[in-house]
């Protein structure tokens, strides 16, 4: 049995892919996959991603450099939402931050607590 | 400015919530919150989803104990993912397991990782 076919796609034909850093185990993003993009993601070991505002397919770090090489892959009960743990080259938000997650809820507003990288 | 006003919710008036164990730093769960149900997690410092097999609101932990406490709130850089670290009480997953995440790709097939909880 192919392992794709126990992934439950959605009525857009996507997955909900939640990546995180494999070392800090800090949460980088959240994004989208399609069949074909999660296939290519197992194939190759790169993190390929279902772009829904572009509408195509997202190899993520294919202009940045910041490629997120996949690790560990985790499959959620319900089988509609995966996990993976990559190893992150560079930073995963396209502001410059190692981490999408980089603002925090303090004293009822939303502080960055993350410093941008340097390159 | 009211925090929640800077949260985008999709067609749906939903958004996805990461929820991740605040000690472990193991991702718990993935599910979603309407407005309504954001809110009451801010207030009350306890995890309360929308269900949307259900359509209806779901205090994690009402009937299983297994309550998530609020330690740590992150947004996104596009403000349509939300990240909570907790404290889980008893396991996350309605499948008795500490996360919902507890199956791993293994040489090509689905394994479960960890063990269920003894309550």
């Amino acid at each position: 049995m192919n392992i794709i076919d126990e992934v439950k796609f959605d009525d857009k034909g996507l997955i909900t892919a939640i990546t995180q850093d494999v070392k800090s185990d800090r949460v980088l993003m959240l994004a989208f996959m399609n069949r074909e993009t999660l296939q290519e993601t197992l194939e190759t070991g790169k993190m390929v991603y279902w772009s829904r505002s572009r509408q195509q397919r997202w190899l993520k770090g294919e202009t940045s450099g910041h490629f997120q090489i996949v690790k560990e892959v985790f499959i959620d009960c319900d089988g509609d939402a995966l996990l993976f743990k990559v190893e992150q080259k560079g930073g995963a938000c396209h502001k410059g931050y190692l981490s999408c997650f980089y603002r925090k809820l303090v004293e009822n507003r939303w502080e960055k607590v993350l410093k941008k990288i340097e390159d």
